[in-house]
């Protein structure tokens, strides 16, 4: 079995994710997280937000994930936020053409070619229907757009789709979230929720799924004026993997699951030595680059199976100027048809510098201001070409259209001062030329004083992928090994976003254990910490089941603890499982030295009695 | 201006809450929790899950907010979750019928009505339409189901739906989730998460929205065996308003917003005695009326605006035992039409006593066990009366239909052996009667062994309204006074809900002072406190802002701390604007012993030297 195959296993099996409503036979593309799951995603978010949000002193807010039609027709994705759908003539299921033309060739990134070539690529190859084998060559490919539609009222009510990514909920928000920033650049807005894709055809398990998590940030920066804090992490170590180094060597082909430093084209660089050698352009962007790369550590990302990967040309959006993702190796065989991660790569968040993209297209579509007045230390005083038309001229000569022939005049003066220069000047109404005598426009150069100017801000977008995070840290923590010659499977998940903190077991079922284990469990929970209290079946099989949701310390109370040994207590170590004895009385500080300060198992090894396992495994 | 209004304005203006998507005209029933809002509700929800999951020893989950058609097939929403809708004939706008009943009459609950009645009521009371004017007498009303539709996948797609609750994604796991509670009950499975309602038109602001929060348990117990750990809660005092006592007085009509204890036909009572006199028949709602109370309280609904209503007969689902909502008062004037309350005591949690009607419905249309296995704790012998037909016998006489037959006479002997005295037995195969010799039967009574028996769970549901919740807290804290001779509104948060703990301050733009200031914010945040640090406008502003979004505590960093008493800084507390001046190194505890130890303000007062306002406001 492959390792991914006995990760969805294990998922299913302890409660950390299985496809939900299996009752009704299920529908591709929607898990539900068990307790254990929840708990790890759970504190998979809190680490985000402590890290992206209240240290990076930035604002978290929550938005619906039903926005009306206007929306999304600003943001674009009305129109172009689709994937191509080819259906089968014999059996009627549809497919992601791109992807059947990827599994088929080695064409790479299909989604970024033009349609006819897709169609051309599925007759070339022969692709068949991955349901029923029958040849797809000559069906027609359509674009399907990948939004959930629904009706907000009644009747035909009012066009609705659940938000395809949680930034649109920032961005239409920004008029007012400008003020609670108190019109000052730069600022930064989290959001942490579901998102919704309705994909054609998902198959890679939790990797792709319709309905996910994501965490946001919109960092909004005055494109001019503003730097980021490049300083706090320019030492940190980057492994990137440029567009340029994928291109290299074997054509266009973007390695795979090559892993190795130096290998596979790798660039490593620390923040400062990618941005001085222009390898990521945007200082923002490899400031992220810098604080993902140390949070990913700090949560228990593989920084083996990790790197930062540019998009290539075709993958970018036309407005965005530099585009990273952040990868993990998720490891697998790729022939495993149950294999969720096809032994790939996968993408766990993007980090994009977007320009002033998103607002413009808000201002444009939207009826409220997207800029923010930035007010100069001084006011300044500016020449500004002005006119002033002599509408008693215009008036008569132009009736109802001499208001916007006015207008036209007062544009081209900001436009092109100098057309003002001749004895007449000409203006485009209603795509129709007009010609007047300069003078009656009253033209000028006048001084004015200006407090301030209206900036649209840019925008810097990490965007991280929840589940995937999630996966990636079980993957990652994944491990077997052999115990007392017992074959056992753990997840060295790190203190931090592990489910749970410390279990605690009474060795035995005994009247006294019991009571000193509910003592216990009551003074960690105290001391705040996550405990499970487990009292059924043998003492291996509880330490086997913690180890298998990746619980960090076990604590025991064995018949020392009540007689030769009182008020002392067992601790294990799951990746080790070896073993200290404990006093009671310093148990929540010991148990805290190992999950909060990061310290070894091995201090306690040298602080407490170590414990011969044979005996307490009795 | 009244309260429900100013704070409303309020929560707009200072980042609670707001209408979404107003930049596109907005769409009623949306809103976006802004920074405050998102971290107010964090709070409530971080609150809810320590008592209700953690504290009770339940597990949380995470299922998807998008089902397939069949789960609400087997939940009883795609036929019955409806309201009813009336349709303006001149202007079109779309309007709940009951609703405008009840405005325009004495009629309360009118959607427990028949639609026939409404229908007449509404002509009865000449009720118009609220947008235009235009009579509605004579339109007919109809059914309008309330959830949001979706199609899943391409094509037509398969129909889904928006969940209208969460608890459906824990009842279509149940067979997953008892594996994983070693299939023993009692267990508890929580969720807090979006739910959905396409309101026809919705009016009360964030108190009736079209996307929402729950935080729901499911507990699922043995309708036998299972009894709630009563003893926990039995001395907490209850304001319960029965069913009987709203019925009387005048006539059915409910009384409201009377909130005096004795008065309106309120019951007080203890736990203990509510369920000892009956009052709460269902000991496990009881016990969740007991543990609810003291959770509101702690995080700050005040009492004497929060009492427990028992469904009238008319309310309940005909299967539910009992059912209690928690009632939040949230004052403001009835007649204002801006007012999000109407003056009226609002739902803010229901307490349902299901029966097996949730678990038995999915077991009857999916395909998979939802019951618990329980083990006796003796094998049991039972007698049982067996048939085992001859079917050498039966096969030549009655051919194809000789298995039917065995069957049919299998079932009989279960449910009524007597039927085996006779010489013949008669059984009914597809509706026609078969008689056959008693002895080709084979009847015989056999003493069986069981080891246990399938139950299905009896299901209690505390289910909380998470906006709703927030928007009690904020209108219960909301307060003015005077200040200096100036209006003050301010928010007396519990330190546990408030957005954030405390603010540091400044007192002016001075290096020194700043310096100072942000090592405060540092160590306040190492601490782990939530902090906020704010330098802009003058320091009765910045403490006014403060009191807006109810930050407990503010520390100030003026000329005595760097000059004449270096080392110190000043604490004001929010609600009695009292300041002390506390040495930076006893800070943290110091705040710490107010807001986490719930110590009052006072100590601090004996603790530190006083400071006269006066000076500090400089």
């Amino acid at each position: 079995m492959s390792d991914a195959r006995a990760i969805t296993e294990l998922a299913k099996r302890r409660g950390f994710f299985f496809g939900a409503n299996e009752a009704y036979g299920g529908v591709a593309g929607f898990y539900t997280f068990g307790p254990e799951g929840a708990a790890l995603k759970r504190n998979v978010e809190s680490a985000w937000r402590d890290r992206f949000t209240v240290r990076e002193g930035n604002d978290e807010i929550e938005a619906p994930t039903i926005a009306p039609e206007p929306v999304f027709e600003a943001s674009g994705h009305l129109d172009g936020f689709d994937d191509m759908l080819v259906e089968c003539g014999e059996c009627g299921e549809s497919h992601r053409a791109d992807h059947l033309i990827e599994d088929a060739s080695d064409v790479e990134e299909a989604e970024s070619l033009p349609i006819p070539e897709v169609e051309d690529l599925v007759a070339e190859y022969e692709v068949a229907c991955p349901s029923c084998g029958a040849p797809l060559a000559g069906r027609s490919i359509e674009e399907f757009n990948l939004m959930f539609e629904t009706a907000i009222g009644p009747g035909s009510g009012q066009r609705g789709f659940l938000r395809p990514e949680t930034a649109q909920g920032i961005f239409v928000e920004f008029p007012r979230l400008k003020e609670y920033a108190r019109n000052t650049l730069p600022f930064g807005i989290t959001q942490i929720g579901r998102a919704y894709r309705n994909e054609i055809s998902p198959r890679k398990g939790i990797v792709r799924t319709r309905e996910f998590t994501q965490a946001e940030l919109e960092q909004f920066v005055d494109p001019d004026d503003d730097d980021p804090p490049l300083e706090r992490v320019a030492d940190v170590s980057l492994r990137l993997y440029p567009a340029p180094e994928q291109e290299d060597g074997e054509g266009s082909e973007i390695p795979r699951a090559t892993g190795e430093a130096g290998d596979g084209g790798y660039v490593e660089a620390t923040v400062a030595e990618a941005v001085e050698e222009g390898i990521v352009t945007s200082e923002w962007v490899a400031y992220y680059l810098g604080v993902a790369r140390e949070w990913y550590e700090r949560i228990g990302v593989d920084m083996d199976r990790f790197r930062f990967r540019q998009h290539l040309a075709g993958e970018r959006a036309h407005y965005a100027a530099d585009c990273w993702d952040a990868e993990s190796e998720v490891g697998g065989a790729a022939d495993d048809p149950e294999d969720p991660t096809d032994g790939d790569w996968i993408e766990i968040a993007g980090f994009a510098s977007r320009g002033d993209y998103d607002l413009s297209k808000h201002a444009e579509h939207g009826d409220d201001d997207f800029t923010v007045f930035e007010q100069y230390d001084d006011p300044r005083t500016v020449e500004r070409a002005v006119v002033d038309p002599d509408m008693s001229v215009l008036g008569p000569e132009f009736g109802g259209r001499a208001g916007d022939v006015a207008d036209a005049l007062r544009d081209l003066a900001e436009r092109d001062p100098d057309a003002f220069e001749g004895e007449t000047v000409t203006v485009a109404v209603d795509g129709e030329d007009v010609t007047v005598e300069s003078e009656v426009a009253n033209f000028r150069i006048e001084e004015q004083t200006e407090a301030g100017e209206h900036v649209t801000p840019y925008v810097i977008e990490p965007s991280f992928g929840v589940d995937r995070t999630v996966y990636t840290l079980i993957a990652h923590a994944y491990g077997h090994d052999e115990v007392d010659g017992e074959e056992r499977t753990y997840l060295s998940l790190s203190p931090e976003v592990a489910p749970t903190d410390v279990a605690v077991f009474p060795l035995v079922s005994d009247d006294a254990l019991e009571a000193l284990a509910d003592e216990v469990v009551a003074d960690l929970r105290r001391a705040g910490l996550s405990v499970a209290h487990d009292d059924s079946g043998n003492i291996g099989r509880r330490y086997r089941r913690q180890d298998e949701v990746g619980t960090p310390l076990s604590v025991t109370v064995d018949h020392e603890s009540v007689e030769s040994e009182p008020g002392t207590v067992t601790v294990r170590d799951r990746d080790t499982t070896a073993q200290v004895r404990v006093p009671v009385d310093d148990l929540a500080a010991a148990l805290e030295s190992v999950l909060e300060s990061g310290e070894s198992f091995d201090r306690l090894l040298e602080r407490y009695d170590p414990v011969d396992t044979d005996v307490t495994r009795s």
